[in-house]
């Protein structure tokens, strides 16, 4: 079997990705490239990497060019993708990569993003509890936000756990890549190269509430909160999320913190424990679905401290999409995701 | 007046940045600069980019090179400067950029550093309550760490003014200069540049305690926590602290918050509150003795965030010492150290 | 005597260089700051590593802005300055860094600018044969291109002692700032970092014919040819120049490369030859008016090859500037210009 | 038909970089690891991008642990694999990654890397003139430097046409990746990032007699001299070579000159000439096989330039073995090899 993909916003850098990944994905056979302001042009001057898809001229990202593929991936900003899903079949996988069907709750929708809530899909990060379930054999999937899928691998154990109270704090170092592709001044390399700098300080950063609610989802009733705090830092690529939350009990012990991200993660393909004492860095998972996460306890602050890394372009987004796809196609979940990163 | 100043340790990177300091500074005349295993070298092999020092050749870290002169900066490895210290005059003024004096705590020492406990110096952090008039007329200066200066300077308004429970979460990007100039496998360019990495995780990082220290001495009864992650990032210089706390009361808003951060450093001349809106970046530091600040309030997760920039090398290492300097001699104390950074 | 200065375009990075000069230059107050786009804002807000000025309003770039001050820098987008030059007084020294007055020849302005030719002003290399003379007291200077200057240094003495024949070939990598400060999608950090490019190859970047004009005033009779590549590189500042050039004699040694280039430059303050065994990085010059060279005998290849780095902003743009404004106003050459790069 | 595949090595750079390849060749399976101080470690304490062999443990680097694999690849310090190769068997497909048979000419090897000259092996540039052959059926196989790989590539099809004189300059700026994995203080991150330097400057880099070698191959009775600088950058991948030499006729245009490139790599698969006006970036080629290459014609300094770019590790090292491997062994020569980059 093979299935026909169409990508929506292949000039930008979730939309490359893709189609980096998709080209090595033995069940796929890519259809429709579309793009908006650079329809017209061949995709070879907008992704010079992607060499065998050189030749593609770009189509406007219009319902006609989409409708008649198996999958259809939607890269475009936020706010977008929900009027083209609205006129796709039930029968096409649609897969978005935009924020628009994450949130469940349409309050947290309006306060972060505006306007009227365009509806709440199954969730595209497999690795959660339940998540599985709701995606194998749906036509519809929400990819999660870059950060609250490194968040969210990182603390859900521990939550679901008991080991932590749920009020954590995460403080996540990122490349410029997840600020995409349209040029501004601040994101210039000029600017980034040399220098560390936050942004969206104070729990006002849109992927807050998508963290705060994948954390409910398993903290039963205890209240969640979530202090969240992105980092730009110079690089193309990469998350690292130093994870946090006080210990509920100060006799927790590293051993007990390993044994559960042990049971949560032992059997996943793409989300590692590393052994003790080796810690992540971002370089190892570059261009790959990888997670790599190491737990420590602080036995002073009596808090359980958390690092993951990812690369923010393959699991944060295009990879976990095209995993969200295996899954939801039944899939083997691993085709076309590179294990390894290209290091150093 | 012109001060005679020798320097141990100028191969290194803070021995460098003190050089490149007191080249600009009008009350200085520099004498012996030593080294360890480069001793006998001209100082251009080590440090070409101080060429007005060039053709210096580099004695060998002895008392009897150092002595004589009327300000001693050590830059020595932790541990090594106390006992170089121990044998010069009293008239000397030493103003030692490692570890050993910083220390309030024996047993911290022990803990942290290991064997015994070499005593404490006046801490050379000016901004700190009471500091000045401790290092004022002081012939011994503990430099602080480059991150206890950062997380210092970001903290301690909000815990002195009572806004938070000092109860706190650092996590703090750095550059690798910071780690030093011997060479090490994971300090190699081909592993940094593109990927970001925890180290220290869990309370082991030897500038917690420090930290902690410092909060101590504004929290009054409060017991004092302190959770400490340091993430190295691909830039040479430069930490970017993000510092976050409970707030003690529900109600306190950013007015209050920026009030406090005003009141601490409106007449200082080197740490600065950005206005509302604009965030820190390492970058706008660079080379300079500047500590930038913001704060914002996470109403959801009742914590007060602060941010904080500087240039690990200078106000975090160098700087901090020449100006630890100027208070201890009498001298303006912003002589030789310059107000704005090298950017892009 | 203090010379009341203004400068047009304190937005850009080359006004951001000239100001951060400008504060510790001992003869200068600093007037008018002007932009365009931003006329209106706090300089604070495009440049906040200017701490000193951040409350400095900027004002349109006008005539009437600029009028009453001893001296005028423009650094303004090409084809900009010679209009709002032609207005200022003859008692005003303006000294302009962009490229309108730099070329002698109108045929080279039409093929390589377009358009009518502006006019030749002395030209603000002072370290080019009989440079100084022409721009002591002179009230118009034209500031080199950043590229002109790193080449012609590097290759004027060999050119100038006979060594070489002036068929050179210069291939120069450089940092993103030379490319300025507004937003395009190949100069974001995403697309820099991890990656080097060349651009404006084949002799059609506008630098080309500025180092061949100053070729030919050492290189008498000999025609001269320039094959000049600049290689864009994951770094905000700096340029090196590998510049070489076939030798006029097989049996030119070292030594005599050496002479040539010691001849030159032994008294000059800011354009050092490094000892034997040393090649010049960029980094050793970084925020320094310093230019660090080397030379090579390519016995083989029957070459010399010398290699130049330095600061692109500082001696490349705005410190050349500054020196040229010494020179031009007799001040002492060095004023205000750092000789210590910020490294590492 | 699967072959067993031992790598020596395997904890640098170029071991690591053949084993992640190496993971998703369909016809490989992975044998013998070793390693020589870190024999008895994880692999993954060394290479923790490559999850998926994380807990194989290293053995020494002997003949007894490497002998009984169809096919040996050696990623040792000059000078070692010959020993090594000397002692396996006929029946195995040694492919040394190292510069011990890559030389034809004795004095060559004995100026360059001195001591006796280890014998000439079938040289692992596929895409040259004559290489295929040389290659199929062979069982040992010299993997070229990775400057010479780029140079070549850029410069063959140009020489062998008759349209430039061999009489050629490069200048090469790489990522520091190419320098090794032991830890050297001027390629600390703190002394690469930000800074450009060039580095066995005059002719005296090893690869300048490899790139001799390989124009010769093609350049008739001409006298063929190379001018060759490599220059650091702030990079851990990548190679961009700007190469070029005189026109051996003022006429010749660039139409002439892509016609040359076209022919030379119309059918190569990993070979790319870009369309006009698009100029190759090494982040294209990240963790990719794939060469991209431009060609300019300077009609005022009568140059042909031609730019290639790659990533030094893949490509131009384990890449490029792997891809030897397949043509001795007569698999289809693509297997295993990334066509796309990681970018951005």
């Amino acid at each position: 079997m093979t299935v026909s993909v169409a990508v929506a916003g292949t000039s930008g850098y979730a939309g490359g990705e893709l189609l980096r990944l998709l080209l090595t994905h033995p069940k796929v056979s890519i259809g429709a490239l579309t793009a908006h302001s650079n329809a017209g042009e061949r995709l070879g001057s907008q992704q010079p990497h992607l060499w065998p898809l050189a030749d593609r001229v770009l189509q406007p990202t219009t319902v006609d060019v989409l409708r008649g593929h198996d999958v259809v991936f939607l890269a475009l900003p936020h706010g977008q993708s929900h009027e083209v899903a609205a006129q796709l079949d039930e029968s096409t996988l649609v897969v978005d990569c935009g924020a628009d069907h994450r949130l469940a709750d349409a309050q947290d929708w309006a306060t972060f993003y505006g306007g009227d809530h365009p509806g709440t899909w199954p969730y595209g990060l497999p690795e959660l509890p339940g998540a599985r379930t709701a995606l194998a054999g749906s036509n519809r999937v929400a990819v999660p936000g870059c950060y609250p899928t490194t968040a969210s691998l990182a603390l859900v154990p521990a939550v679901a756990a008991g080991l932590v109270t749920p009020d954590v704090v995460v403080v996540a170092a990122s490349g410029t890549s997840g600020a995409g592709k349209s040029p501004k001044v601040n994101l210039l390399g000029s600017e980034v190269m040399g220098s560390a700098s936050a942004y969206g300080v104070g729990g006002v950063h849109r992927h807050t509430p998508e963290i705060t609610q994948n954390l409910r989802r398993v903290a039963g009733d205890a209240p969640v909160t979530v202090s969240f705090t992105p980092v730009l830092v110079p690089m193309s690529r990469g998350i690292l999320a130093t994870c946090s939350a006080p210990l509920t009990d100060p006799a927790i012990d590293l051993a007990q913190a390993r044994a559960a991200y042990e049971k949560a993660y032992g059997d996943e393909p793409f989300v590692h424990l590393l052994p003790e004492g080796q810690w992540p860095a971002t370089a190892s998972t570059l261009g790959a679905n990888t997670v790599l996460i190491q737990v420590g306890v602080d036995r002073a602050a009596q808090r359980l401290v958390v690092i993951a890394a990812l690369d923010n372009l393959t699991k944060g987004t295009a990879g976990g999409a095209i995993q969200s796809m295996n899954v939801a196609l039944g899939l083997t979940e691993t085709l076309g995701l590179p294990m390894t990163g290209v290091a150093p």
